[in-house]
């Protein structure tokens, strides 16, 4: 079976092999966000939605991995398609040691993560020389873990990308500000990169604090934090 | 024109845009690091290899933003090839701002970061819960910069992804080291990641900081370190 990376959203930003892989497959298990589009390059496949989304309810983790083991035992080709590339915060590892360790062999199709797509596609580049010489990549689904990165981090060293952030936003900025970093860091929230629906906010660490945003938009969001927001900026002026 | 990444090496690796773009392109202008078969899926294009090699010279910078602003001009589509994603430590920040500073039109199609990509191919997850909530990625090519990320990060908080380190595997491992990351943190040199001569070292840290590596092998590296690294061990024991 297959573990592949769906890109963040345009069928044309998925891998020749993706393609492949969805073209040849039986069974299809898709994240919530993974679009119609994308699923209709699987024709001959029967597609299960098993993800989770923000503040939803999902199909649980062993069910899924049931589900996978079934069909593999079956002799079908199993695609289990997650948003952006598998291994960047999905639980994607947890898919493929359970999985591995059930005996069965696993390939691991990487994609284009939203980290770093939907900064580019906002002209943003997350590591631009004199301004950052790298970037760091965390999610804000989980209190714990963003404070626990918040607190390992000098303020404004490097780029700070922020994956399923939207909801703890505020929370997530304020914790940067009393860490020390600057109210007038440059921040972006970019949300729905690569779709048609895409929307680019731009501002500072301190407007970030007390943004409000429509939640019941669903689109799923980027948050990019550091002084390479400015040069998307500068760009977007010319 | 447009600036594209080329993902880690395998062709199927692309994106189906990044296939797009070559196969309309009249004028490609490709990283040194980008193979043949690549090229070959731009049957029209004049290719000019502009890239520099590890320590080796290349064409300057403002010679190839001339050389895109002059076909630009022409009317012609010009790709500029990048490796991985071209915002991910390629300097595509700096080429898309000299080029829309001169009026023109600039295209970004983000591609797969062997940041992620090399790792994931080799099963080791880049965050895991439990084990690593997020990532870092830097360059190891020039010392200033790795030294500001190193004294920045709390050691052994985020798994640490080294691009262009190979030659520096020594000294980063040691500044780690000195910053009081544990010895025993699990370490991976990941060579030409995606393409048929790929091979994967794994041990500590301490043994990075004493590593020998064949360096008329012009494969490229990626360093990861983290217990990350570990996962994928354990995955490939199976």
């Amino acid at each position: 079976m297959s573990l592949v990376g769906a890109g963040p959203g345009d069928p044309e930003l998925l891998t020749i092999r993706a393609v492949r892989r969805l073209q040849d497959a039986d069974v299809v298990l898709y994240d919530a966000l993974v679009s119609t589009a994308i699923l209709k390059l699987a024709p001959r496949a029967r597609c299960f939605c098993v993800g989770k989304r923000a503040g939803g309810d999902g199909v649980p983790q062993a069910a899924i991995n049931r589900l996978m083991r079934r069909s593999a035992r079956r002799g079908e080709r199993v695609v289990r398609l997650k948003c952006g590339d598998p291994f960047v915060l999905g639980r994607g590892g947890e898919e493929a040691l359970a999985l591995v360790s059930d005996g069965m062999a696993v390939e691991v199709v990487p994609g284009v993560s939203a980290a770093i797509a939907a900064p580019a596609l906002a002209g943003i580049p997350v590591t631009h020389r004199g301004v950052a010489s790298g970037f760091v990549v965390i999610s804000g689904h989980a209190e714990d873990a963003y404070r626990a990165v918040v607190d390992s981090l000098a303020p404004g060293s490097l780029t700070l990308v922020v994956l399923m952030g939207l909801a703890a936003r505020c929370a997530i900025a304020r914790a940067l500000l009393d860490r020390g970093w600057r109210g007038r860091t440059p921040a972006a929230v970019l949300r729905g990169a690569s779709r048609p629906d895409a929307t680019t906010w731009i501002g500072t660490l301190r407007d970030l604090a007390t943004m409000s945003v429509d939640d019941s938009d669903s689109a799923p969001g980027t948050i990019v934090i550091g002084d390479v927001v400015d040069i998307g900026a500068s760009r977007n002026r010319f």
